[in-house]
């Protein structure tokens, strides 16, 4: 019997971080997971738990560090706390943080007070920091982001097979929630500080991802798909790997004819199950692979 | 035995409906659920179905609606639905339509085409169309609704019972999900056909909440949502009764002390279970209430 | 401005009570609402909360009596709490509590320790106890009970209008997700201990729900409905009014005649949404209503 | 730029299959997952579909395979898809079928008839067939199983860094809902039909994953979990590999102390978020790893 991969840790810490300039507030969202692994051979065999830091403690880690260094973003909070993580205790070779921030716009109101919010609630973003004391492997991304085209996409040519019923159309509507992680280039060392301007990597990436999707004359979800990936890669320097996964959120037309009415393109039916999912990685020219196919469960 | 109240129809039609007008699109994404009752001992007591309109017939109506009416707004919609049940089957007394909209935002792009669109996610609002064949009763609202104050709020001065333990705060953070249902004072006749802009009204409604959330000194959430609530009725002269049901996400000061850590307000651990949760209806003078007083399962 | 109903409390407070029988342990997993009503204007309007039990201290009153009256039933633990909370606050006048629970079988082990369990996972067990210092009024149920029928079921005679396209069938799958909700017809004071065995009662209308469902031939899901409702009214003395919400799962007849093959009754697509929602109340001869027409918020 | 990794399919077609068996019917309740990989660059290049089966096809597949060829256990039901999509187009090279199993019990009544069902609801049991053309790997497993220890769980003797504040425990609550994933030996051929009765292995992995759980004295969650990974592996000979991951559903003793109240190990309140997740692979000797270590998305 061999012990094979194991890690452990506090998932989901959900710490918010207010920081006050006067009457302006700032606040940050995060949903904090750790998980370690390294020398916990003896923990599975014997219940030994001498090698073992708590995953109690990591969680206090979590929110003693958002006092210590504050959260400046996602990626860079997750970093201070990979790092500490393994270079503190011997028993721990490698650190990855997975960490969900919402993001909160401003209340407008007038006067000097600026402490009120709505959470923005549209997607998710996502941070994966990984650390084994040598190097980091920095994976951002975004889920929950639902986009649709009303037009401007095709789908026909495929094959037909004994089971293909599917009439081709010329015209259709074409929805996803997109679920994107790339990879940054940046691998640093455990002195390294690493790039600073993270969020606005983070924006630079969602705006083209949105614009890309926008953009396209779209044949098939998967040539969609290939051009929202190809515009990051292409647009930012920094990034070297992305994966996407997008559920195709089917938009059947309503057969209006047995009640004598035309549908040209103007009444939907948003089905829920089942749906098509393409998933693929656009990688840079000289890249290896760093992101696991299966971003989800299915 | 005694049947007693029933209703019966299909629910969670997902309905949406584009409009182009010229390279310009325009989209309206609907979840409508319908409830019928009337006439309807025979079918419990005997299975017959003489007087039984199916629920498929119900969604097709909805589909079929959205071509041949189109949908103007949630209410609206829904009042065609509601009068086309009450007014074409004698077996049908009362129509109920339950309508949640999701909002979806441009994606903008140079250039005239204009068809791509990212869903909002912020609230989900909703409508309840109700129509016995003598009078309407339309309840407006929204849900899902997150919003944060991260000062200006105190709790203190309440009852000290053998189960108290918690300490007063003069400074705390705020944060609720707002649940609320407005219901109009019009409520017209089978041929009246009612106000036209539901959706300014709405965005209105919208509007005063977030405002008097922001706006509001709280010493506790009971008074914010008072705040609420009678800033819907004195703004919005349509509208003659609210229910707010407002969890409180509490957020508690993570104790970093053990840390040697002070922790001056920054730092906070948002909770998911239990909460509390407070709800209340504010009337216009003279307004009977018409929203139950439940709006949630719990 | 008018302040209408009003109730506030602690929601969903998780306590697990565990009993140790010598090495046979036994547990309950109860998960409990709190919603408290009374002399609460000024907390509204001023923010005062002089008359006000926090909701902290609620929770704190579900755990503490745990282990001060343990936990017998869901009944009668919803008893102590509410009559505590109505008899002990002056301002308070009425108290409900909600409580969801969760079963768990034994993992059978051989020999004497016997303290290891697995959820039964299968349907929810609801119990509602409202008390207002002179009568109470219990209301117990369940949810998430899915059930299925694979033949015996037929759905025709019923009216066809201009939106009708279903077609008529003589034998369907017919499953649904039962919703059911039942009042017993004890009301007694504050100081009448009530019916003691809210377990017993509670597997009687169990399993004569699941019975009903089984034994009846049938034409439409509402008849199913008051097959069910009035077994429990005939078969219960003790309950006097059940509400039954009963969403139609449909197994659509997958169609293989593309592929030529034939499909007898063998192969369904079990859809989603939308899906039909059959709502009704059956009352003993005599008995008012008291449970509110709507369960689910659709 | 580089295409990487890329597969798309139908995702959650969820089929039923009822077998009658004379008056006694039988039922199989799968959701089923297609992802196909190979010879798909074009389609992301250019758009072209000439090498695409549409997703459709896929889903029209599943339903058609439920009448062609039964559904005898999730397994072969996913072997006979799998070897369909690989082997009846060339530009299929991969085929990996996800399959998601409800089980549902008989409702006892008297009497030949038998086709009336409660769905069991507690566990959900899952396969993942992948076939690349020439050999197979079969992934079965479980999730959604909640079980509790109330005794004889310890924990202490961990590292106490600065942010350490747990206290050690003799006697806690254990509680976990099992993830596991099995890999079995078999890998076959195009040709070689494989296991038969994947459904008493799948009963008994359960059951060797139960007992372990209730008969280990435990240490720490990961001593668990090893004993449960290893009892399989020890007593299944057909499973090569199994990869665990147990959220730690944290029940934490109530402080009754204010209340002047003794917990003697009774009161326990079940935490949601945040929690420890423990996740480890067990291997037999001589076996390479195949599950990916991250079975969930945190």
């Amino acid at each position: 019997m061999i012990l094979g991969q194991n890690q452990y840790g506090k998932a989901e810490s959900h710490v918010v971080r207010i920081v006050r300039d006067g009457a302006t507030h700032h606040i940050k969202d995060l949903n904090v997971s750790v998980a370690l692994s390294g020398d916990m051979e003896e923990v599975h065999l014997s219940g030994s738990n001498a090698n073992v830091l708590t995953t109690d403690a990591t969680k206090n880690t979590v929110f003693a560090f958002a006092k210590e260094h504050g959260v400046d973003s996602a990626e860079q909070f997750g970093i201070h706390l990979a790092r500490h993580f393994v270079t503190s205790q011997d028993s721990i070779r490698t650190a990855r943080i997975r960490i969900e921030e919402h993001a909160w716009e401003r209340i407008g109101v007038p006067g000097p007070k600026q402490h009120s919010f709505v959470r923005r609630g549209q997607e998710t973003r996502t941070a994966q920091i990984t650390f084994d004391g040598r190097a980091w492997q920095i994976v951002s991304g975004l889920k929950d982001l639902v986009v649709l085209n009303s037009t401007d996409s095709e789908f026909h040519g495929y094959v037909k097979d004994r089971y293909t019923t599917l009439p081709e159309t010329r015209d259709r509507v074409l929805a996803t929630e997109v679920n994107a992680r790339w990879r940054h280039a940046w691998t640093g060392d455990a002195t390294d500080p690493g790039p600073t301007d993270w969020d606005r990597s983070y924006e630079g990436a969602r705006e083209h991802l949105l614009a890309a999707f926008a953009d396209t004359y779209s044949l098939s979800l998967q040539q969609t798909l290939y051009q929202m990936g190809s515009r990051v890669i292409d647009q930012c320097p920094g990034i070297d790997e992305i994966r996407l996964s997008l559920p195709n959120k089917h938009h059947f037309l309503a057969d209006l004819s047995p009640f004598g009415l035309e549908n040209d393109n103007e009444v939907y039916y948003a089905a829920d199950r089942p749906y098509g999912l393409i998933e693929a990685t656009v990688l840079r020219d000289g890249a290896d692979p760093g992101i696991p196919a299966d971003l989800t469960n299915l």
